[in-house]
């Protein structure tokens, strides 16, 4: 029998009607003779409620404590849809994170799984029930509750998939699949029927945010075919999918999409001394700061130096400048400058590895539209430019029709 | 080191700043030089908040899902506390009931504790934390989560208390000890400064909700001392211990306190064969209705055969006066009759035991205010007489009085 594994998010089981209407859509696919594993996240709202009754405590709350306050989120979302689905008449069973023997690491509200028992969750499909597991959670080797951080329901769900090797793993969101960019920028973006686990990360991690970056590594080295669908819609969604696989449904364009980043602000430091030891020099101290890097580049310089550039969330702009001022006294460098007005564009595809001419293309669709490139950075299926901020929709707009993605009418 | 296990109830909780002021208060105690075990139970109103969710999906919800939901009530609790300690300084370790390893039957909303592993609480108490314990909660040997039942974090404090052999059990709730009757009735009813469990079982189970009657017989049953404390006031409370060391006390009166029952019902079949069976063909249906019984009694009749009767609560009357009914035809009974207006008033007290007379100075007191007595049942520590309900005020205070129990002014 085949086995599907679902993950419903926090607005999908926000109120009773709607977790009762999660049932009814997981019934559907256990009476077309799946065996269903369900993961749910806290009732929407619930989570940020049990925060705020932790900061009126603590304004700093973390830890293990706050992974003992937060998993009551799911733990009352799994309670309930299981209640949902015996009130139907189709036995079903809840597990919390600890119960399953989801264990992870003992690093608290940022979690990692490291094994997953699947021998209680087996026995209850093969009794014919409906297994419903409380995403986002786990416990150590001591079992201590630990959380998996943000999007850990995701990352729940592929790895429960993986462990029960599951036939697919199903995210229902409320996007009812992957565009080829934000259709509120680009209201003709086209949802992709599938796309390859590296393009999905590409665009994951540049600010597409259908999926947690983490579920779909997760489910790239397991090999777990992961589909986006809607919670309210019907249709296909997305399925994300190896490249053999996304080929060979030859549906493979040169270009999957278009993604893009609003908060970026860029560091610059020139005339630098090339030598060993000055990258370090200039991002340890940010890295200590605990400020996430995006882009770095270096650059050759006039007279044996080098000028660095990096960016970051527009948020810790100021401290990283700060910072890089500091760095720059000892590194005799010429400049430190800065700009936080910038956004980041890429476009993503596993076809443009065999494709010359792709970045050639991008560079002219956006000197057509006077668009200055500020930065250009590059990976095997992407290439990405920063620009000024006001550039942001019509560089998108222009790349999306640019490369021919526009919705088939 | 001294151990104490205190508990401290749902109002007691029911608010951040209450939880704050429950730290502060335990804090007080670590301070004194005590190893501290705190159980807690769900914030008060979020149980009904939670038991609202599962009925919106099942009226009838219950079993093994409700008792998921209902934990996550006790787990909020714990988590918040444990910061609040950790915020103030103290190191401090929250466990759910399966965290302990609290192990329960699997008779789900309503399970009975088999064993409790004290192997991690110790080693925490070892490392001078403070452990926070969700009360009412466990898990059966499947690790199922389960509850147990109504009145279940009394009985997590005292089985906590056993397993640690901790020095004192200390029930915090909104009264301030046990009184020789409820003040509400009696405004001169005085507080004892000790009681025994005996009698404490009798008061409870006669109507003094202090403490859950299934706490106290285990507290009895493994000896752990056992004080009832207000969690909003300062003072003694009341100790429930063992006979000897209330005798030792050299506090023990004659009788300890008047005890009542507002919601009985009785009803008697007249003129029954005096033969075997007769009992259970009578009371077999009541039981099997699930209806509980509280007195019986049976009397020797005229001519060889018996009269029987029996007391109810109120709301099972008619249930139960039609099943007797029913029952009347096949035992050829002479008369079926019942009255829903009836209330039970009991003097409790160890010493009656070597006292004679003290049934006597019960009647003569109840008959200089011109009560009817309608049945009579006795214990080795207690006197019950069931009277009319207009009599249930006037009849406490003439035995309060008529027993010296008033308080010392």
């Amino acid at each position: 029998m085949p086995l599907l594994v679902q993950k419903y998010g926090g607005t999908s089981v926000g109120t009773i009607k709607r977790i009762e209407a999660v049932a009814d859509k997981v019934i559907g696919y256990k009476n077309q003779g799946n065996d269903m594993v369900v993961v749910v996240s806290a009732m929407s709202g619930e989570t940020n409620r049990l925060v705020s009754l932790a900061q009126d405590i603590d304004s700093q709350a973390k830890g293990r404590e706050l992974d003992v306050l937060l998993t009551t989120g799911e733990q009352v979302t799994i309670a309930l849809l299981a209640m949902a689905f015996e009130k139907r008449g189709y036995p079903a069973r809840s597990y919390t994170g600890g119960q399953v023997r989801i264990v992870t690491d003992s690093a608290h509200n940022k979690a990692r799984i490291k094994s997953i028992d699947d021998e209680n969750i087996k026995r209850d499909l093969d009794a014919g029930r409906i297994v419903v597991v409380a995403g986002f959670q786990g416990i150590d080797e001591d079992s201590n509750i630990t959380t998996l951080g943000r999007g850990g329901s995701d990352t729940t769900g592929v790895a429960l998939a993986a462990a029960l090797k599951a036939d697919e793993c199903q995210i229902f969101t409320d996007v009812d699949g992957v565009y080829t960019t934000d259709p509120r920028v680009e209201p003709d973006a086209r949802r992709l029927n599938t796309i390859t686990f590296e393009e999905m990360l590409e665009m994951a991690s540049l600010g597409s945010k259908v999926l947690q970056t983490r579920a779909v590594e997760f489910a790239q080295k397991y090999q777990v075919p992961l589909r986006v669908l809607s919670s309210f819609e019907s249709g296909e969604g997305t399925l994300i999918t190896t490249e053999y696989e996304a080929d060979d449904i030859m549906e493979q364009a040169l270009i999957s999409g278009i993604a893009f980043n609003r908060d970026e602000a860029q560091l610059t430091i020139n005339g630098v001394a090339d030598t060993p030891g000055v990258a370090y020099q200039i991002l340890g101290p940010i890295s200590d700061a605990n400020i996430e890097v995006d882009m770095i580049l270096q650059n050759i310089g006039a007279d044996g130096t080098t000028d660095f550039t990096f960016t970051v969330h527009r948020n810790d702009f100021d401290t990283a400048l700060a910072s890089l001022q500091k760095a720059a006294g000892s590194l005799e460098a010429r400049e430190v400058s800065g700009n936080n007005k910038i956004v980041k564009i890429s476009i993503v595809g596993v076809g443009m590895r065999s494709h010359a001419g792709i970045a050639s293309r991008m560079f002219e669709v956006l000197a057509k539209e006077g668009i200055n490139i500020l930065m250009i950075s590059t990976s095997e299926i992407k290439i990405s430019v920063v620009v000024d901020e006001k550039y942001l929709e019509l560089g998108v707009r222009a790349l999306h029709e640019g490369f021919d993605l526009k919705q088939e009418s």
